[in-house]
């Protein structure tokens, strides 16, 4: 049996927020220390994001020639479309209030996953860019964590992305650490000894969205969980390991 | 807290069983009846395929023109190639060991979902195709079980996709009934009264992942899980409404 553990006491994060200390007195109060084995914490990067200080006030904001042009193409705030550019490698698409690209991390998402909704009372003319490095604050988050409870817990940075061909965004994991993000079973056999046909799970992902069932988004958001029970195999890699190159797109 | 279990205990399952009577069994053996509200039954596209009888013979399977063709450039076998001409409306992308059809569905997936893995002792030459009409069948489930458990249970249909740009395969909902498995939250709005950013949740694709940390992929494949503890937005949509028509795609 696995649990899913919302994580709800946490303060509104600042930047500069000590998140490790934060969290650890949130499980305590939720009656979760000591860690187990096979524990997953899951953080949403809004407070990831926030504790590390990517809060950007966007009258600050310059634009340049290329983020007007599209911001006209796009209808959306030429400030906030300077921003999206400088966090991206590539525009996938551009269209009416579209705009997908591929961030410098390597994920294809709306805006390069910077959030304008839900970021503080009064704060409309701000926008959250993702972390600088999640897969090593996911690591940091694993040492500072694993250093006091008696054992070591693995840490999934979450997002919600939307998909193609689907309506609805799902988790996805931007970042990970002390687990295998991507499981590789190439050379496994089914029970009946035939070679798998699935050689590759996303386990980082699936955690991710495991725990949008209680972080939810939005309204409810809950900004972080803990995942209890799960056999986590050997291995150890981050969510950049998820990333496929577009080179190697088997879509398109 | 939201809990996850394993329906391990299932028969191996053959076309005609009465799955809805198998998984009561199985459930009660794991101690989680009387069902709860909000519970929701998720099952393997798998099991259900079989007990619809949806295993075909390979050898009694004659390739047209146009599936040897595809075959040839895809290296597949031409006889799995035609059944997954047979089942789909489009192909999204056919190169050597890569052919990803829209299915009749409407889900874009690899080979139509059609399955050759796991499927039983000495039945290399056959193959499973995805359900009828597995939202139908999801409803017909909910009936069964709900009629004598005091109470209704939600079920999902899953499977597993592989996705542009990431590696790895995710659980995906192909069939849901008691729950709205697209949930739009259109106007609602933030904590600060802003409107949410996200606005639609695909809700059984993230109950359908969550699942898969129990059932797992291939060699320790659990065939069904209980998910316990969830509050269930109102509304009721089937799996049909997460699918994206081509023409909507905001990803090309």
């Amino acid at each position: 049996m696995i649990s899913i553990h919302p994580l709800c006491d946490l303060p509104e994060i600042a930047a500069g927020d000590d998140l490790a200390a934060l969290l650890r007195g949130s499980l305590a109060s939720a009656g979760l220390l000591p860690l187990k084995a096979g524990d997953v914490l899951v953080v949403t990067q809004k407070i990831l994001s926030k504790a590390e200080g990517r809060m950007i006030d966007l009258a600050a904001v310059e634009p340049g020639a290329e983020a007007v042009e599209l911001a006209a193409r796009t209808r959306k705030d030429a400030r906030l479309v300077e921003l999206v550019l400088q966090e991206s490698v590539a525009i996938v698409r551009a269209a009416p209030h579209v705009l997908i690209t591929r961030h410098r991390l390597g994920h294809v998402m709306a805006n390069s996953g910077i959030d304008r909704s839900n970021i503080g009372p009064g704060e409309s003319e701000r926008a959250l860019l993702l972390p600088v490095d999640p897969d090593g604050s996911a690591r940091q988050l694993v040492e500072a964590l694993s250093a006091d409870s008696g054992g070591r817990v693995a840490v999934v940075i979450s997002d919600s992305f939307g998909r193609p061909w689907r309506y609805g965004v799902v988790g996805v994991a931007i970042g990970a650490a002390g687990l295998p993000a991507l499981v590789d079973r190439r050379g496994d056999q089914d029970r009946d000894g035939r070679r798998l046909e699935v050689t590759q799970i996303a386990l980082a992902d699936q955690i991710a969205t495991a725990a949008t069932l209680v972080t939810g988004e939005g309204a409810e958001s809950v900004p972080a969980a803990l995942i209890r029970g799960l056999s986590l195999p050997e291995g150890e890699n981050g969510a950049a390991a998820i990333v496929r190159p577009a080179e190697e797109d088997l879509f398109r």
